[in-house]
């Protein structure tokens, strides 16, 4: 099973995603969690260069090409091997994030997205996919608790932002079978159990089609 | 306008653009000389990823997806704009490349390879493209003389640089138009007039147009 997390920063995807590895370690199940970009020597370095704060000359499209290259590099080095020996892959963000950000954020034709995303996935699609919605003020009232360092992207402006939380309510409504949105000011228990009760409601369906 | 130069390694593409750049400085032209993967501060970083020796777990398509971002953002934050400020823009390396390593000699689509060349150019095609045809033999005997140290791409097998070289005479004879194909092995005198000489017959074609 394949699946995938998305929102904004700060919307409380890593931590779900380690809630989730934990529960599944509980039922003994073989688990992996990666993130996007990321996930290998070769995609932690292309990570290097996207969000690096130097690098504000960047093109949306070269920012969506090297996310291209990074998912490619993740998914035939580590997804698809793992899927095939039976794990469950718990991937923080994947092509709904470029669709997202570089399409609706940024000014990528969402043809061209849609395209190089099936070919640097090889066409693979997440079996579930959690969107943890909040919005832009919320993240930004959060990142200030915290006092994070931004990365370039992060750096982005509000309209900017408001493209992509957006973006991600039309993708999530366009493919309601493998999308679960789930409001993100809702205590980390309450998302967690929404995450697990959605998950059990799918395996049961994925069953009683076999 | 915009030339640019293919070939395997050492078949002599940087000299001849250090000599074609020299002639057109000489008759006050404004030209200007770019490297792919390279060329610009993002570009060069995706450069050092792609040629570093440890890299060895490369998939053939992340390596397609990291030369069209590099690019990418050189042809948008380069070369286009010094083609708008009339500069003639030589190139060593361009999409042609890509056609011929990774279509040709790897196992990427090459109806793919065409489709995200054009994404990732906008559309920009070279009006004059020298390719500089050498065996990959040729090309092992040349690197022996120099003690060349070489890097991840470099060190493929023959079976690939093959398929490489095959794939470039194949490109050029499907464009005709574009293509002028030098043998390697002429002297570097004899290799620049022929270059001058194509140059002089494509401007006189370009003015009879207008």
């Amino acid at each position: 099973m394949f699946i995938t997390f998305e929102g904004i920063d700060l919307s409380g995807k890593s931590t779900q995603i380690r809630l989730l590895k934990e529960y599944f370690e509980s039922e003994k199940k073989k688990v992996i969690s990666v993130r996007e970009p990321g996930g290998t020597v070769i995609s932690e370095k292309i990570r290097d260069i996207l969000l690096d704060k130097k690098h504000l000359k960047m093109k949306d499209l070269t920012e969506f090409l090297l996310f291209s290259a990074s998912r490619q590099q993740l998914t035939e080095e580590i997804i698809i091997p793992h899927l095939r020996k039976n794990f469950i892959v718990l991937c923080d963000r994947y092509y709904d994030s470029s669709t997202a950000y570089q399409g609706y954020g940024g000014k990528v034709d969402l043809k061209i997205i849609k395209s190089i995303n099936k070919t640097a996935t090889g066409h693979l699609v997440p079996d579930l996919t959690f969107l943890i919605h909040i919005s832009i003020e919320e993240s930004i009232r959060r990142k200030k608790l915290i006092k994070k360092n931004e990365d370039r992207i992060e750096r982005k402006t509000i309209s900017y932002f408001n493209k992509v939380t957006d973006g991600y309510l039309k993708i999530a409504k366009n493919d309601k079978d493998r999308f679960v949105v789930i409001d993100g000011t809702l205590s980390k228990e309450e998302i967690r159990s929404m995450i697990i009760l959605s998950i059990k409601n799918f395996s049961k369906k994925s069953k009683s089609k076999k």
